[in-house]
């Protein structure tokens, strides 16, 4: 016992005896992660939150990964020489943007993804909404009119590729690029279609991995960090501006999914390597609750 | 029987007559067919080899598609400015030009792949070598060394993601990307890639889409069309420079699936509409026929 | 090209195009055709529909053939000297006259089918409603009484040993004998019987192949031919005496069937060659469809 | 215990233990039966051996019933008028010998067999050699040449129709009429037939109900019954003269069973009620045993 | 035939053709037995009723036995030393006493029962309601209080053990003892944890080997059996002392199973070798039957 | 962050991350598992012990426990008065001893390590060699002669009960009982029935819970623990006396699981809290590996 002392031995134990229960509870229930921010971006955190997925599955979770887009969309539109162009303040996708947002989206930001997984000893497989014909959407409708261009709104998803390769041991991992009956290319918010998949898929956790603690009363100030939201708070919170900008389309998930049958949704740091996993095997849980 | 001819009647009947025994033959069998060419550019002909595949999906076949690059790729090289470069007469993949190789392949041309197939009513999942670890790779060694970038021989193919969409009724529909332990991305050759697939799967048929009538003693007549080329007879061939350029590659990947188990191996021309159902489902047949 | 022209093979390409949508709608399903007339004696409309029925099997469905009997029986019961009766109208069935029936339906007929099928490359298997208890029958009552023999009314119908050939990619073909629970034998109307197990197996359609070009306004008159009657029409082309005769039983079958889950039923031209692979595989469809 | 002796609920628990270890070795095991003689004949004996099937049935076995001609073929030929021909010394089978043959075995005997085991609580289907292609036959060469018509040899048996029946819980009942990929029809020899059939399912047993009291030394005195015969003692008997006339095919059919895996053949005398039941459930055994 | 008359093959033979129906009717029915008294203490009746379960099993039904303790407990707690005590004239079950009830009915009786069906050749598995947390408990209460000690009631049956060693072909041997979340230990009645169990397994059949003929009116004259019981009679035969004592627990376990699908309980003599047999095989039946 | 340090945090995502290739290397592994001493009688350890293997049984591992008798076997001996003999320095066990120790290990002891896993959230099944005959033995024979009773050595492990158990995730708990064809009693060492079980089911793990950090080269100084030894090094280490005592039979048990194909086996202090834990789900393992 010299070399590593007792105490460590217990923590260890410790560790590993209070992940038991959530083990047991978790086994074969599908866990929807939407990846973004820095989760997504810094080689570190890559890495820890690729091993996070690959150990969910280890141990008999399905996890469904969603991830949205970041600066790459950015830049690569940059080098094309395409211009943003906004109209009621949403940015327009025309067919030229919509095709550079897929390429970039399912060619090189999803097999990334794929790729960190496969290395960390997973098997994953990338799909966008039209593989499997797994999101269909339509042209988002915008107050006043006006044609926003190929930004659109979920319609429907049929899950049967998930289910598929879920049941073989894989991990899929899903672009918001959607479809529709008669092939056209839409760009959804990824926030929104992990919410649809989550509640498609009857998934036990849908877990936002963010670039803040979670949601804070006062978004300047950590320590304001609000535990647990209950589903009938949702709109008074809006209501005082403490659910505003990016935070609702994932608040707004979070209740989608409720709706449908999702157990518990949580909005979490993704800045802490392994945060994720914390978040599923040990009591106290990070972030933010959102639940019934 | 006023609206429709009796002879039309009967013709109809006899063509589904004749169908009926490769229909049979064929039920639960893997077909891989290597899309490119015009059958991968022309509108007309991407609807009916798209309606072809999914005909083969309807009567029980397993149809597994390969595709290359095209066009798409030097032009979206050219928008962002990337020069061409060439070692020992082999165009050097840097890894800026693999971004945007993979880019295109998986995320542009993979995905219009993918919808044409829905769109005519099947189940499509586009996949590149890194989902579900499908292709491994490593680097092709060139005579007198030099390096050549990312340009990769497959050194292995792991199938099971190909093997599960097939069985759950779906259209696996694969770019030529590859991948390796360290989660690299490899640019392999589709044609080799297709032969490497339908090798491991031990797939009945492997079927080259080409803008040639087949395999030509003489390739400016068609009248010179080989119907059947014996395995044996290839390395003759070869010497006679009537197997030459492209081709080389389309038939070192048809011997390498008769090596491995594949029963038949064809190159037909894909400027004909329905050329594959053609191949499939008559006595006749199409083009090239490379076999033991 | 030289051999074949073009433009065959633009039609060939067309109708299996054509025939598509069908092979996808009726995979897995059920088709209950009852044979009869010239499409039983007939040599080479035998063998067309031989083809025919085994081509169905081939893609996927179902088919249950149920046959009737034809002139065989009276040139046997005439060969054994037994004279016809009539009582009300109706033959009487005495029980020798009923075991040369069932001895030329179970013994002769329905192996000669077999055989045909098979040859076409089928794997037919033979039954009465003895075997496997598949139909159960009473005597028929006749108005004013008297006693008509072994002339049976369906009761019950058992469809497991149906269910399993058909699960096993068998053709079951079926003879119009009838049971009951002390082992007699009963004649039970061919028509009828395919109605009732039709029936039974909710099946997607019901096919007469006759002599006729389907019902008729005017009998004498082929141009006079009805594409399609509803079940609500029934009874007033009843008034009117277009359906009549051997109609009524067939008509009858098909609202039996259509009361239990059949989705469409047809009365075909079993004299055109293939007259059920192009009322399957086809368009427009041959004959009169009787439906909701 | 007035009612009913001690000594009878002694005796009955006697046979039920006794029975015990035989329906534990024969669970799941396949036993062919050749019906012929009284037991097809006797309505008593009808009866009780159609019990004895339905039993073996129920103790979970898999018994399958192969059964000959008899009188009744013979009956029907007269009705005919038609005259038996022979060549050197073997009935000639010309076609229509055939035809009445076939319809008096498929569509009488087969049809009674299959009811009386069905009024006994089985559940029967019955087959002929067309039936799933279950029996193929060539013609029989007959020494010093002649057209000896339609009698067969077996060249085959695809057992997968009666495999099938048997996994359903149903009692395969087959007559000895034989088929080629021609579809021609091949009169064989019951014994025979079963044999090839016991050899092909590698049943457990074949027994033969005959109407003598088994192999006896001299064909006149039952007290010279053989118990057992081995497998390399047939041919001295044959040259002995002990196993001559319609006692040649039941043992070169057991023989041809030994040789292909099945376990224990038998010659018992169905003229004893519930003889079958009793060779299989009790210790002793009737009649005479053929074994390695 | 001179060596076993023809006369005891006609016996036999009835025997089997009587047991017959059973056998199919009880074909992967659930029969709990309740072993007690005789045959679980004389030798000879050890061997008989364990030939009868274990025919049972060959046969295909699942036998689950249940056990009580008997005099071996009482030994046993005599050798320790320890003095029965009693309260409200029910014995104090203390946990010295616990211990040692448990130690002899899981150690030692429910071992012995175990070998005796497997040297019958069944293959037999002991368990208490602590393994696979089979029984559940909680203690008894007595009227006008006090602490009876570890004397429990039953709470809760979870079968799933019991359910998965029948699947498996083996027979559960089951030890009155049941246990609690926290793990303690309870004694309960094995009349009534039999009734639980039948119930729980919504079973065929409850049958109850005691030390009388059946339900007597007049206890000390065996030729009052009542044959049959009604549920709504048990009331009325309670006030008049017909069931009383033990039968008590024994006619109320079979209501109970009664009120939860059993389909029949009985309560028979095992003093008489086999009568488990002769109960479950003949016509006539043993004891007395309590049935809806 | 305030309420659990960042610190801890790392630690805790550490040791899960530590912990996954095990999880998955282990999934559907069996582990025998032999339990003894203070693991066994400690209540700290106890709890401690059956945390960790339903642990394992969460993460889909098979564990499959094998214990001991102990000092409670003693103490129930003299209780009962019974004088313990020897022969060759050997415990005689005659059948009064054998039945108590049968009583105590069956009945007693078994049962409370089946409350303890339950109590910790398993589903345990206690089983001696009786049942599902699994242990097999015959009598010890003893140099020189002489019986010494029921002490026997195993001959056959029959593994189905272990199997269908652990298939239908319940934790078997096996008592060192076996048992002949004749249903006879018999006491074989506990760590040899584990070695022998383990070996049958050619599991991943033999694991030896005991009173020692391991083997010792000096048995007084835990800091000369063996960290693994190599299956050639025994006979040396047997030969220096460094494998002595109470470590032989574990030992030679470890030999007999790794001839037949277990991967890893284990000595290992049972006196830790969680050892169990540690050693299957951290890198650096306790206590001594014996391996090829």
């Amino acid at each position: 016992m010299q070399e590593e002392t007792i105490q460590e031995f217990i923590q260890k134990a410790a560790t590993l005896v209070e992940a038991l229960p959530y083990i047991r509870e978790f086994e074969g229930k599908t866990i929807v992660i939407k990846y973004g921010g820095s989760a997504m971006e810094n080689p570190v955190l890559q890495r820890s939150t690729a091993e996070d997925v690959v150990l969910m599955r280890y141990v008999g979770m399905n996890p469904v990964v969603v991830h949205g887009g970041g600066p790459a969309i950015n830049r690569t539109l940059d080098r094309f020489g395409i211009k943003p162009q906004f109209r009621n303040g949403l940015r327009v996708t025309d067919s030229e943007t919509m095709s550079v947002v897929e390429m970039v989206l399912a060619g090189s930001i999803n097999k990334e993804l794929v790729s960190l997984l496969n290395v960390a000893g997973g098997n994953a497989v990338g799909l966008t909404g039209k593989d499997g014909n797994l999101i269909h959407a339509k042209q988002l409708e915008i107050d006043g009119g006006g044609d926003i261009g190929r930004v659109g709104v979920v319609t429907g998803i049929d899950f049967k590729v998930v289910d598929v390769l879920c049941g073989a041991g894989m991990i899929p991992v899903i672009a918001p690029i959607a479809t529709d009956t008669d092939g056209n290319t839409w760009n959804v918010n990824a926030d929104t279609a992990a919410g649809e998949i989550a509640a498609s898929l009857q998934a036990e956790k849908l877990v936002f991995l963010t670039d803040t603690p979670g949601l804070l009363r006062d978004v300047e100030d950590p320590s304001t960090l609000i535990h647990q939201v209950r589903y009938k708070e949702v709109e008074s919170l809006k209501a005082q501006g403490v659910i505003a900008g990016g935070m609702i389309p994932k608040v707004d998930a979070c209740l989608r999914g409720l709706d449908h049958g999702v157990r518990k949704t949580h909005i979490i740091d993704g800045r802490i390597p392994h945060s994720l996993l914390l978040e599923i095997f040990t009591v106290r849980g990070l972030g933010t609750l959102v639940c019934h």
